[in-house]
């Protein structure tokens, strides 16, 4: 639904959201939390330009419980939206009572946007799995399950840490394939995935599917996510029950919740390949087909310790994914299990079609065969200490105001000595 | 160590605590939560005999709080169980403070003993892993990495219940391998999985390995564990990431930890056979070699709705693990990844060398092909609506008074239709 909320002519009196640079314009009013010293409780703010609007402080909510602002309907999250937006317009009468909830971002730490109970991860990307199947099955990339599965497994919700947090880099077994036995060393082949995750709304009881008709109630909003992946770890752990202590270390997602309602002008067809089995009447409804993907623009950047500035590695769309999110909420529970408020659930790494647009160095390097040549001379297989790396997202399209989705950064630290 | 309160002389003025068959007396002690009336808050209770004491009402604790509860160190539990111990002895000064904080269990509902942030579930049982490897590889049925690797992946909390809970048969996508395609439906091979669980106390920092000398401080006890499987639908999605839907659906749990203390009469040698390989030095160690496996008997019992009273399916021991629960709290930190107080690590089917011995339907029916001979003349491949499944599990040696676990139940309800 679009309405006055996504009207690119509106400005604010927040003169930093009339940027045109700014990811965080008037249109766009993520969730997240802040706090101004470490020793102090998180508190709920909604980005605006270069500040963040304390809810409670501005009168528009009673608590600080995030979980309990997510399990809130469709409808009252789009009541408080309009109520964001009017208030922060040129003109809103509300302006001195907003003014005083307002806390530069400079000023204010960050937190996870909400307490994650479940953290699962899907395989949407089709041009990642293609790409990563290649590696180990030149002629039959993906398995006969893929265009039929939405494929998924278990993350571990307690290593996910906020956009910033350095990320230490692992031990674990390690054996190549030409190695007698296996030893316990530091991830030779340390990794970042481009994910984007959906951050659950109000969920479902246990044995009560979400059919694909109301999936999208249950979806709040979006955050940026890097799965970090130690492939040597992977490699000689993940048979046969899947990527276990490769992944479990560390995920970073961006400190914003963009909702769906911000991405509403943001909506595109969902379309296969006539060649492709369609999905199982479970996965599929006319609305999905018609407005079931979203266009939003991903990147990759890295920034080396010799780099005055970050470089960007890559670029794909969320579009390029092989199962809608809508698809991906009803397929999770499909067999009952039940969402909760904050749960969280990755597509999987979002690559482009292009062998440039892999969303891991996995992708991009063949393997660590063939190393990517940086713009200041240096070179990369896999990431070594020190490198930061960033994930971006936005959505442009024409005659709308640009909406982004914040900064999704890590930077490696040495590992420990074991 | 192993001190006065586990003198099997000891008695109780709680009389059911005395009875030679409950799983409950002086010297086990466990912990759990229970209410009144489903309009009460859960409370903290020990189990003894027939009965529940209510640790705050006995003024031995301040606050509901599990999560502090287990967050305390090894030390702390000692005094909590030692002042436990003492009071509900015979001719304890404290008796009537203690007797006024009784409930008979009978009149009480019990709840998950803790709430779980993370639950992980590994493969260590090697019978179980090594007769369903050869359903699929006959010929070589452990892959290279299992007895180097404690093998594990992520499983769902939101779907762990307590044991009592009717489990709902889950819808999927089933593809028998002569299918030209999947379909959406029921599953036709419901299964059940003996497990235990280990219950998590303190934990650690992200990226703060716990070594395996402490990793026996970060366990605050046991509980029984079913992972409900259905076997069709793990068939066809388990590639290549692991399985997800055939297991989200519900995990059941007993509702009381028997804490490690309890258990230290119990400690067994823990040994590999001189053809294997010994463990990596980060999962070895003196202490483990010489008391790191744990000397508990585990049943599968089977009530169909045709029997009055409920049949043995097999018994196995958690001496029949591969790796010890230290080695497995150990594996899961090294590569950083933090435990939270009340995580739940399940050790995987714990079957016994026999073909008897399987601890799920898979390995007792040969996957499906054997069905097994009830003694009421009935036949099961794989669990039938109305089914009741009930784990048990105690410790018995000479000298010693007998402790259990107490009941890990579930009976299957119907499928929703689809």
């Amino acid at each position: 639904m679009i309405d006055d909320t996504h009207d690119p002519a509106l400005t604010s009196w927040v003169e930093s959201a009339n940027d045109p640079g700014t990811d965080f314009p008037l249109q766009n009013l993520p969730f997240g939390r802040f706090r101004g010293a470490s020793n102090e409780p998180w508190r709920i703010g909604v980005a605006i330009g270069d500040c963040v609007l304390d809810l409670a402080a501005a009168g528009l909510i009673d608590s600080q419980d995030m979980a309990a602002l997510l399990a809130q309907g469709a409808s009252r999250r789009r009541a408080l939206r309009r109520a964001l937006s009017q208030g922060l317009r040129h003109g809103s009468a509300e302006r001195s009572r907003f003014e005083a909830a307002l806390r530069p971002l400079a000023q204010v730490e960050l937190g996870l946007p909400c307490d994650i109970g479940d953290y699962s991860d899907f395989y949407a990307g089709i041009h990642h799995a293609t790409a990563v199947g290649k590696l180990m099955r030149p002629d039959h990339p993906l398995l006969p399950n893929y265009k039929w599965v939405p494929i998924g497994y278990h993350g571990r919700a307690s290593s996910i840490v906020p956009s910033g947090t350095p990320i230490r880099r692992p031990c674990g077994q390690i054996k190549p394939a030409e190695a007698p036995q296996p030893w316990l060393a530091a991830t030779r082949r340390l990794d970042y995935e481009l994910e984007m995750g959906i951050v659950i709304g109000p969920g479902n009881a246990l044995g009560e599917p979400i059919p694909i008709a109301q999936a999208e109630d249950h979806i709040f909003g979006f955050v940026l996510l890097n799965d970090w992946s130690a492939r040597d770890l992977q490699a000689w752990e993940y048979q046969p029950l899947g990527p276990f202590l490769a992944k479990s270390f560390a995920t970073t997602i961006s400190p914003w919740i963009v909702t769906l309602e911000a991405l509403a002008p943001f909506r595109a067809p969902y379309e296969r390949p006539a060649a492709d089995p369609q999905p199982l009447p479970y996965l599929d409804s006319p609305h999905n087909r018609a407005h079931g993907a979203l266009d939003i623009t991903l990147e990759v950047w890295l920034r080396t310790p010799a780099m005055r500035v970050p470089q960007r590695l890559m670029r794909s769309n969320l579009r390029d994914l092989y199962w809608t999110v809508a698809q991906l909420v009803t397929h999770q529970t499909v067999n009952g299990c039940n969402l909760r408020p904050g749960d969280l659930l990755g597509t999987g790494t979002v690559s482009g079609p292009g062998e440039d647009q892999g969303g891991s160095l996995l992708e991009l390097t063949a393997g660590g065969r063939r190393p990517l040549n940086l713009s200041n001379g240096e070179t990369r297989t896999f990431l070594q200490d020190g490198d930061t790396v960033i994930l971006r997202a936005y959505c442009v399209r024409e005659g709308l105001r640009r909406i982004g989705f914040g900064e999704c950064a890590g930077t490696i630290l040495p590992a420990r000595e074991v």
